[in-house]
């Protein structure tokens, strides 16, 4: 295990948290809210100390990274990132409990957007900003965003591939651009200006300029932490709207984006997983729709209703305008579908990604072809390529890691004195970085009244969910660890 | 499609099915039940016309029988039968809806036991043994008897090799020996001698006669239809234990068995599946216990319960001595885990089974292996022997199969009346061929308030589930019946 190297970038990712905390800081001085500013002072301070005695101390090595150091660099990074971005919230006293704080930070980064707290509108401007901020920076990701400024020098060509592969969603590496610094720049680039024209259209629907940042932040990086208590539900229908169409945006893969950029439509119509991630959409709105019959007043309020909660829940967002814990049990049916299969890879989003579902099932019919007439040769093709069988086995693998993990998970979160569909929802809410569940933990509840062990394993369950399993589960076998001293 | 010798080959089994429905008639007779003699009487008849007609007009075709066709034979053989197999539940009136007595019936064969009537004791003696029948015959497969009487001058070697593939449970096919026949009569003789062990053990405790071979004909093919509306807690302590032993004895690879009968104790004590089987059990069942804490009076009442309720959902039988719906969550949540793992490969039991999870679990650690280190070649073995990278990939299509339908027909059924988890447990009981869920089809409860749509979804779940998937999903593939014209 190539420490000092881990220890280095690790010291970068810190540099970074700190400096971001710096406009909290600043609002809470313009806002003069005391606490919250010695909160983020004292964080600041803890965290750039940090950082220093790590760039200090982990200086020369500079041989050549190994995949599982890659991915056990970017655990470490989210994990001591989690455990610091949740200093503001317990030294300024406004989530009292450090687990509390921990897991709404990690909620936060990891874009699960599942609070503990029980209302939001009491907690200083500077500390939901940061709140809203953590969606944001998890969002894209902030080893993509080192990567982007970092000097290109610093790394070698293996260890930002290792990195980028380990933190960007989906079963297949996004780079848009051979140079793995330039794909992240362009990124960020893209993922900047969605961010700024959501700002603007949310402003001209008569927000705040804090509220719209802190909603757009929410939005960008399929969050959901908002700043009413109601969530979105007290706005105008024109800003719910917006919210809609750019929760939607940030969940297609952003190498659409780019290649809009590039003109190339053609391409763009033909994406395979935009096809299905849109059919899942429309999908889900129609049947909803139909179930609700007069659920709602008129016809266009359940189409705002509807549009927003796919849209939300399919994004793995979590922002609500309704209760859909109320709608009857097709509809919640149709919901819980969509927290598994979640947004498009390469996107904000979390899920299981429609790349994987389009993967799986096109393996499943290969197999099914197989069955059929066993003499012919079978690929899989997406988007007119050969699936490598690599990234077959690989997305089998993931699927199974799922489903373990989930069965696991909700079994000892069902300790807990809920209902089984409330631990289950819970699993499935956070290992897919959605937010709300059904039931206990439905749109209009919160995760405070979990235990000190169900918060553990939650917190757990967003990191792998937001990293994609493998870096997490990869913590926990022996053979990582087994030939160190080798 | 060689429809000629499909068609020979169901014909044989309508004779077969014609034949066992003799011993209900000889029952009615006696006990003078006339609608029911009237309905055997007339449902023997029709079978045996249709299987005269079909083995009569099917003659010649010798050539040899493609994967796809074996598949799709054992399909319609299954489909057949329960077609015929409810007609006397309809022609007795004792279920006076066909699509009522085809669920039965259908819930019989696949050794469900999800039954849509509220209470079994107002019906014929006659009638309630062959609904106790269909799951002896199910259990370990009526083709597979077929196999074992016919002679083997009529099966091609390939034709009983795809046979018995679509028809055993698990991801690879138990050749005990390498003659398919003599496999199939092992087999049936290792049943018929446990069912007789199970039936004078039962009689031991105070059954009558008749209780003690409908209750064996439930445990043996891990079904689950009782003869009391309160299934098995009206019986005795002993009684209870009885079954608690069988159930679990029948969920067991039956290889084990031949294994014991060739002196190979040491291969049995190593065996993989049959180790994780046992761990699964006395695990969950030492968890419950402990969940439960005084929710029953006394620990030896506690255990007693917990065995029995863990044994008959986790080799899928649905047999009940209390009503699990009522127990905790952590203990809810374990049973549904349970329903999922379900019993061995090449047992009567259903479920994902033991041994696709052991696959599946070693297919994961294998690439996190990889991740760890990608040079090394990585293979996965169970009991030493290396898996086929086949069986691996089927295990993996199995496992998208699974989880694909389980959604679909979970979100089909949810358009009930019933709660989320009421459909979700339907499907899964239903699927994985347990007989009871949760909630609105707990213990306690039945399939009766279902409608037409939702039974249809649950009865095609019940063959999918029983012929492991595959056979009936090619049904509505393209490819089976594309190339017909070719």
């Amino acid at each position: 295990m190539n420490y000092k190297m881990m220890g280095r970038f690790i010291g970068h990712i810190l540099l970074v948290e700190a400096v971001f905390m710096v406009p909290s800081l600043i609002i809470g001085l313009v806002q003069q809210e005391d606490m919250a500013c010695m909160g983020f002072a004292a964080s600041i301070c803890i965290t750039l100390l940090l950082s220093l005695l790590l760039l200090l101390f982990c200086r020369g090595s500079r041989r050549g990274f190994k995949a599982r150091e890659g991915l056990v660099c970017v655990s470490f990074s989210w994990i001591v990132m989690s455990l610091l971005g949740a200093l503001p919230f317990y030294i300024s006293r406004e989530i009292p409990f450090y687990l509390d704080a921990l897991f709404e930070t990690v909620a936060g980064f990891t874009t699960t957007g599942a609070s503990i707290l029980p209302e939001v509108e009491s907690l200083s401007m500077s500390i939901l900003y940061w709140r809203s901020f953590t969606h944001w920076l998890g969002g894209m990701g902030v080893l993509v965003f080192v990567l982007a400024v970092g000097a290109s020098g610093e790394s070698s060509k293996g260890f930002t591939m290792h990195l980028l592969r380990a933190e960007s969603p989906g079963p297949q590496v996004g780079k848009l651009v051979p140079k793995m610094k330039k794909t992240a720049e362009i990124l960020y680039l893209i993922y900047i200006l969605l961010t700024v024209v959501d700002i603007v259209l949310l402003l001209f629907g008569g927000m705040s300029l804090f509220e719209a940042v802190c909603t757009a932040f929410g939005t960008a990086g399929t969050g959901g932490f908002g700043i009413k208590n109601d969530s979105i539900a007290g706005y105008s229908p024109y800003i719910q709207n917006v919210c809609t169409i750019f929760m939607l945006l940030f969940g297609v893969n952003f190498s659409c984006y780019y290649m809009l950029l590039l003109r190339q439509f053609g391409s763009v119509l033909k994406d395979e997983e935009l096809r299905l991630y849109l059919g899942v959409v429309i999908g889900s709105i129609v049947l909803i729709t139909l179930n609700l019959g007069g659920f709602y007043a008129t016809l266009g309020e359940t189409l705002r209703h509807v549009a927003f909660q796919v849209a939300s829940i399919v994004t793995t967002t979590g922002y609500a305008t309704t209760d859909f814990d109320l709608w009857p049990s097709f509809s919640k049916a149709i919901i819980l579908g969509l927290m598994v299969i979640g947004a498009s890879a390469g996107s904000t989003g979390g899920g299981f990604k429609c790349a994987r579902v389009l993967i799986i099932v096109k393996g499943l019919r290969r197999n099914l072809r197989r069955a059929i007439s066993p003499q012919k040769v079978q690929v899989v093709r997406v988007n007119g390529h050969m699936v490598d069988e690599k990234v077959l086995e690989n997305t089998n693998a993931y699927l199974a890691a799922y489903v373990i993990i989930l069965f696991a998970s909700a079994i000892v979160v069902s300790l807990e004195p809920y209902s089984v569909m409330t631990s289950f929802t819970a699993v499935l809410s956070c290992f897919n970085n959605i937010g709300p569940g059904l039931e206990a933990v439905g749109p209009t509840c919160n995760f405070g009244g979990f235990g000190v062990l169900s918060k553990v394993v939650l917190i757990v369950d967003m990191l792998a969910g937001r990293l994609e399993i493998f870096p997490i589960l990869i913590l926990f076998s022996r053979s990582t660890w087994g030939r160190l001293k080798g």
